[in-house]
């Protein structure tokens, strides 16, 4: 390790560099889902996440239905991000050699549940059996509502920010057991423009920079109208951080954040189809958030995987 | 292990029993690759495979380049078994904490050599770090080339069976250099009614029981029409088996086997646009293979991945 430590969006950034634009790509690396136009009307769009014991999970700790449920959840809930339709998902396993054929039943009973419920088939997969431990990876392909993807990128400055839901402490349960905002995302999509989503994977704080960065704005929070989860409380009894702190920072929590007009956002708080909370307004530039009175620079706490040289 | 040593096979047989049928999957589980409706008028298919370090392939050995090319010429090679284009292609890594972002960058050198052969766009993935092995999951979505993709089953009794290339010893290097047959593919679908199809992974022995199975025939080979690989001669000096044996149960090769009606058999044979090996014909039931005028019973060699209860 000669170098210092890198981060995993350095290499997103280097991908992004390496991977020709293609005229068929209207989504590449680097948001929470591709899209890709096949030969319907409507944009295709693929998703994949890799989930590793002791590193995404403790198996032991977590059981392996809700390991399962969990790696289709976070991938239901990036096509939730674009406003899309899940269509069909395939499984991989790796396996650790002893015991894998009751864990690999035990892991699709879980992904089974959660597949049920949102109508998805599993369509394939590759099972593999292993020295190592447990991985999973699930890739989930889905279709737009309309005739495009919700980007990151569309957010412009005077935008309100929403949230779909109360925030932080997700470590305490939810991260294990959230429901992906599938039919919020639909509602929402009918209801109003909604110019950038994303999903809350990583943090409040780290998402809105994501999601600012990609559109060229920033963003301006009001601490008094982020909706804190009892959960966050709950947690900060024992992290000496405040409940605050942990809904700006803790990952997880698998909400929407987006965007939308002044015009639209009037109209969701006056005829609300699901649960939003106007926490915010995009900017010209700059990250901060008001708290009491006072505006201070909003970091963008969050989980980053470490990547080393 | 209270219980004998089970298979992937028959765990995949309790995945197919245990997902519903689905009326947007034409071709689900089991298969080389799943068949899709989605909203144009083509069927997408969609497949996957996760390679391990250790278990599928030696990091020192072969080398990041090789080994990022290999996983995606495998889902290729699968794309090209359905006689499908691939469309696009999600990567997912699991890299070791040490190394990871020139480990990374150097699999994706070997992802995009082969991508920019095919004009495959590599539209985005998941990279993760932990304290295990390299492992490397990519799906690939692809097109079918006509109205319905081409499955393992459709094959009957007095059709022929097709290879299009040599076959054995792959371990020797082909098994990391491999040209997945999707030029081959498309020609043959373009010239014959391909009745059924499949890539040689496992063997050209078990992958014909495979095909037969769910085909609900038999089939018979014959051994000197059976075309092997200098690699199988040069591997036999040294394992103890014949040049035959490896051709018939070594795995790796990735050449396409299929079958076509006599009559498309004839036209092959008189007008190749690809090598083509006609090795022997569909049955009504049972495996043999002819060998100096004598049948002998086909076992299923090949390999396959153990599962332990």
């Amino acid at each position: 390790m000669a170098n210092l430590q890198s981060t995993e969006s350095a290499y997103i950034n280097w991908l992004r560099r390496r991977i020709p634009a293609h005229p068929r790509v209207l989504i590449g690396p680097g948001d929470d889902t591709a899209a890709v136009i096949v030969d319907g009307t409507r944009p295709l769009l693929i998703t994949t996440d890799m989930l590793m014991e002791g590193s995404c999970f403790l198996l032991k700790e977590a059981g392996p239905r809700a390991v399962g449920r969990k790696a289709l959840a976070v991938n239901l809930s990036d096509i939730a991000a674009m406003a899309g339709t899940p269509t069909a998902a395939v499984v991989s396993l790796g396996l650790p050699r002893t015991g894998g054929r009751e864990l690999a039943e035990q892991l699709f009973e879980g992904i089974h549940e959660l597949a049920d419920e949102f109508r998805v088939p599993i369509v394939g997969g590759d099972t593999n059996t292993w020295s190592g431990q447990l991985v999973i990876s699930i890739t989930v392909i889905g279709e737009s509502i309309g005739h495009r993807p919700v980007p990151r990128s569309g957010a412009r400055a005077g935008d309100w920010i929403f949230v779909t839901g109360h925030l932080g402490g997700s470590i305490l349960g939810k991260h294990l057991s959230f429901t992906p905002r599938l039919r919020e995302a639909t509602a929402l999509h009918q209801q109003v423009t909604l110019r950038a989503m994303i999903d809350i994977s990583d943090g409040l704080a780290k998402e809105l920079h994501h999601l600012g960065q990609e559109s060229g704005c920033g963003a301006r929070l009001r601490s008094a109208a982020i909706p804190i989860a009892d959960a966050a409380r709950q947690l900060a009894l024992t992290s000496g951080k405040p409940p605050l702190r942990h809904a700006l920072g803790d990952g997880e929590d698998f909400e929407l954040l987006f965007c939308v007009s002044p015009e639209d956002g009037e109209r969701l708080l006056q005829n609300p189809v699901v649960p939003v909370f106007h926490i915010g307004e995009m900017t010209d530039a700059g990250f901060e958030i008001e708290i009491d009175g006072n505006h201070e620079p909003l970091e963008a706490w969050g989980y980053e995987h470490a990547m080393s040289e």
